[in-house]
């Protein structure tokens, strides 16, 4: 296979942005990136002053050092890197004198990642340079997608990584609003680096004796923010949500019915869920995996907020049992995914206590709401859950993926899930075997998703979390205020909104004087997609759409990343006012 | 919350390696390490040899900069580095004037990391330095694992991360022989640090364009190594084998009984699933989360390689169906996990064909093999399974996690996850939206595990990955040659080992004149976790046992790294002779 020939490897990865940055800067961001690059500046001004010819022949010839082009009177200057061009991966360590190879290499890719960084909080960056999936599969000017038997130079894995970054979604951009992740943290990231540096696998003690306390440690934590007794109970990190809500359906079902561990549900009676028409799919998705069936996945009406109707979930728990069927376990959701609803989970205690229920609360969304005194009152009643999920990489901004299934009763994960596999989990060793987690898991192998939050929590505190969210909810109440009287906009449904989430309709002016009816619906349900599109197209800003029931496609604006402003809000409504004004 | 006083930021931060390390290397890894150091000592060389002191002062006055400590006539290097102790992460991007702060603490972690990479590949560095869980509990002078509500300085952070590492296992090391995952790839890491970067999710085209392409491409690419024509069929990265083995039953379910996604497993009569008694716990696990029960996955009788005998399954599978039960699913195993055995899958795959089952193959520990002209025959038959599970985390040296299901079928995948979630997945978005992957997966979010693989698949090609494979497999038919006629040593199973599995008996002096019998036995069984304390305790290398059937602990010697030579498995022997002779 053949790719082309890979675009020099110094410059400016990015070149399509530059109709977004400020002229002025060009040429200081073309160069200025990477710590070494300006130690090279540094070193080279420093040459031109001396103008010491010798020591200058001296250390720019060194071997991946840097040289100063001192033919421009304006002394600009150019990089010598490494050759990169003949180094291959064999090179690298543990090939004899890899050593050098390597830390060029790796210092170079630091250098592309940190330039990412900082145009990431750029504004004056794209969030995103959008190309259909045939553009980018039929190859990009030397960015080739396609595996090869021959190996590539590491020039051109340089180039790979810089197109990669520059054909991507930059997340972590205060004007990316698409997701319930956003948002770049650096100690996140650090973390991050540092963990899969350390390469290594939770499931046992042995290999990660650190990582394994760090998750005991900050479970215990969260517990103890939920508000268990002590902080006592149980948990994992998992890798997301949908299967920390897995977990809790496994848990209650084993809870009520262990037998279905050995003989399957055969061993059971027809067991009934029940979660909100609002919440997550993923109730519904565990539901047909476990092999409950979603048709016994009851969905429960919700008010005009999106939050639960308690009376409706105790009706369809006695028509359930009228059925004959066995009510198992009820999904509150705290921060729902388009309305950021919070279901209100006492009253649903109340009910899950009155008839025998397992009570999970999934906070995938709004679960990091309990580290601020402010909002917590919205989860009041979690202490009364018997599990909870709760993602710290929504909402308090830590790196993908970073999920805890909590449970309040301890021994019952291990219980569930434990075969005891005695290559893996020896009783005989040396150690106090009770720490190694494997067992307790669904999966063999674990990623390391502990180290990231437990080191943002070290340095933010509890109150930098708190402080994050505070300031996330703050501005989606500014969005709600600035637009709820606004011209063409309609609220999805009123009120401040109880958690980040926003949702709303804009209407052009075209359709501002058309009588309600089904062709103002269809013409509305296509306003929030063209102008979604025309927003990636210019990369501007990113927001998310959907229908949701019988209402027509809206915007739901979510904020979980604190390098928002005021102004990134207004420059939303002015981008969708902008785009949308002539449909 | 108080913690102790940090320790000094610079330094080496694992001094307790020091007896390991040549005495003569000690001053210069203690500050040589990291390119930023190379460059401020060759300017500082500089400034020496010109005695330009005013210059000098200029240059190391700068914030953040390097200064020289001339008094000593050896022209000694002392680094001023930028004051981490009064700055926290709210300094960091998105901060005001962030950009400096955040650059100098990312470049101070890559610092410690390329230190500990480099480290990581020096024999005379520790594997480990080990302790006890009670005492990383009680906290290690300036290492607290407890989290407060106020943020600890990026000085202590960056401590943190110093010792995290420190206290950790070097699973990278070239004599870390405990678990099927092993090695440090350098590829591989700057892969998974640009994910990181990038932090953004797989369920949808729309934010991570590349990443999803990659992802097909590579699926594919795989696809045609196992023998699908024209590599066509669907697939995933999941989080590990576990997983990836748990869709496999879940596909096969739905592709025979469809009906179980809604209404549960009441729609399907008894259904079984058949595995080997040497295969992968996952399995059962799979059995007992999905509602089919454990005691309806049969174990498969082995030869005394471990390798399912055909015949048994075909009895097993006739027993079930006389007592009315339906069997559905077969799994072989590719590389088991204790005797790296290979099932006979051409002879499995006839009688699957014979009583309609599925035959999933579980090749987590040997799909890499097929990467091998020399090896792959024997996975021999891979190209008639319906699904494949194949951990280039494993046998291929990508970092964890990375894990693929792989699926004969088009469509079935979807069909048996997707829930529709409108929020998610809008029919109506501008690009092509099959590319959009979120619901074929159990999981919502899903973290990019493709990248890194992707990114050595390019840097080393398919011979790239071909010669690390055939390597790993000569060095473990180099040890098998070394001991199994060597005084002191039993093979577990006689002959050439299929994978670079070795699973061995060290019998110390004063057993090996003893009879047979249980007091004998008993006294074997112990051999292995005391010498493996043993090493542990001193960090030189880690090697797995554990029990199997009615064999008493054994040895089991793998190796998947690369970095691995002849003179580590003499190390080992040796370690084992030395930490054993005296049991």
């Amino acid at each position: 296979m053949a790719t082309s020939e890979p675009r020099a490897t110094g410059g400016d990865p990015d070149p399509n942005s530059d109709n977004l940055r400020p002229p002025s800067t060009t040429y200081e961001y073309a160069w200025m990136h990477g710590c070494t690059r300006k130690l090279g500046m540094k070193i080279c001004g420093f040459l031109q002053k001396n103008n010491s010819l010798e020591e200058r022949g001296r250390l720019a010839g060194q071997k991946n050092f840097l040289s100063c082009d001192n033919s421009d009177r304006d002394a600009r200057f150019r990089r010598t890197e490494t050759d990169f061009s003949n180094l291959f991966a064999r090179d690298l360590l543990p090939a004899k004198n890899g050593e050098e190879p390597t830390m060029q290499f790796l210092l170079e890719v630091v250098d592309i990642l940190t330039n990412y960084v900082k145009k990431t909080f750029d504004r004056s960056t794209k969030v995103l340079d959008f190309h259909h999936p045939h553009q980018l599969l039929e190859g990009m000017e030397g960015f080739n997608l396609e595996l090869s038997d021959q190996p590539e130079s590491l020039e051109q894995i340089l180039v790979d990584c810089r197109d990669t970054l520059k054909y991507g979604v930059r997340t972590g951009h205060p004007r990316f609003f698409n997701q319930l992740s956003s948002g770049l943290d650096i100690i996140g990231l650090a973390g991050e680096w540092l963990t899969s540096t350390a390469n290594t696998n939770m499931f046992t003690y042995e290999i990660a004796p650190v990582f394994v306390l760090m998750e005991q440690l900050t479970l215990k934590k969260m517990r103890e923010m939920i508000g268990w007794p002590g902080g006592e109970g149980d948990g994992l990190f998992s890798p997301g949500g949908a299967i920390s809500n897995m977990y809790s359906v496994m848990i209650a079902r084993y809870k009520y019915f262990p037998e279905v561990k050995t003989k399957g549900m055969s061993a059971a009676p027809r067991l009934v869920l029940f979660t909100s028409e609002h919440s997550h799919y993923s109730i519904k998705k565990a539901g047909a995996a476990l092999g409950f069936g979603t048709d016994n996945v009851i969905l429960l009406s919700t008010d005009e907020r999106g939050r639960v109707i308690p009376a409706d979930l105790e009706a369809k728990i006695i028509e359930a049992k009228q059925k004959g069927y066995v009510p198992l376990f009820v999904n509150a959701t705290a921060g729902s995914t388009v309305y950021g609803a919070f279901d209100p989970i006492s009253e649903i205690a109340d009910i899950c206590e009155k008839y025998n229920l397992w009570l999970h609360v999934d906070g995938a969304w709004g679960g990091g709401l309990l580290m601020s005194r402010k909002h917590r009152h919205k989860l009041n009643g979690i202490e009364r859950a018997n599990s909870v999920t709760w993602n710290p990489h929504k909402m308090m901004g830590a790196p993908l993926q970073c999920s805890a299934i909590l449970v309040r009763e301890k021994g019952i994960l291990a219980g569930c899930n434990s075969m005891c596999a005695g290559y893996l989990f020896q009783p005989d060793k040396q150690y106090d075997v009770t720490y190694d987690t494997g067992d307790k898991a669904i999966q063999c192998g674990r990623h390391v998703d502990i180290f990231k939050f437990w080191l943002m929590w070290k340095a933010k505190g509890t109150v930098g979390f708190e402080q994050h969210i505070d300031k996330c909810l703050d501005l989606s109440q500014y969005l709600y205020n600035k637009i709820k009287n606004r011209e063409g906009y309609q609220m999805v449904f009123d009120g401040v909104p109880q958690h980040t989430n926003v949702c709303f309709w804009y209407n052009p002016p075209s359709l501002r004087g058309m009588p309600d009816g089904e062709e103002r619906r269809e013409k509305l349900h296509r306003v929030a997609p063209k102008i979604k599109a025309m927003m990636m197209e210019s990369g501007t800003t990113m927001v998310g759409y959907q229908p949701q029931g019988n209402k027509v496609n809206f915007f739901r604006m979510v904020i979980s990343n604190p390098a928002v402003t005021q102004s990134d809000i207004d420059f939303l409504i002015d981008e969708i006012e902008r785009l949308g004004h002539d449909l």
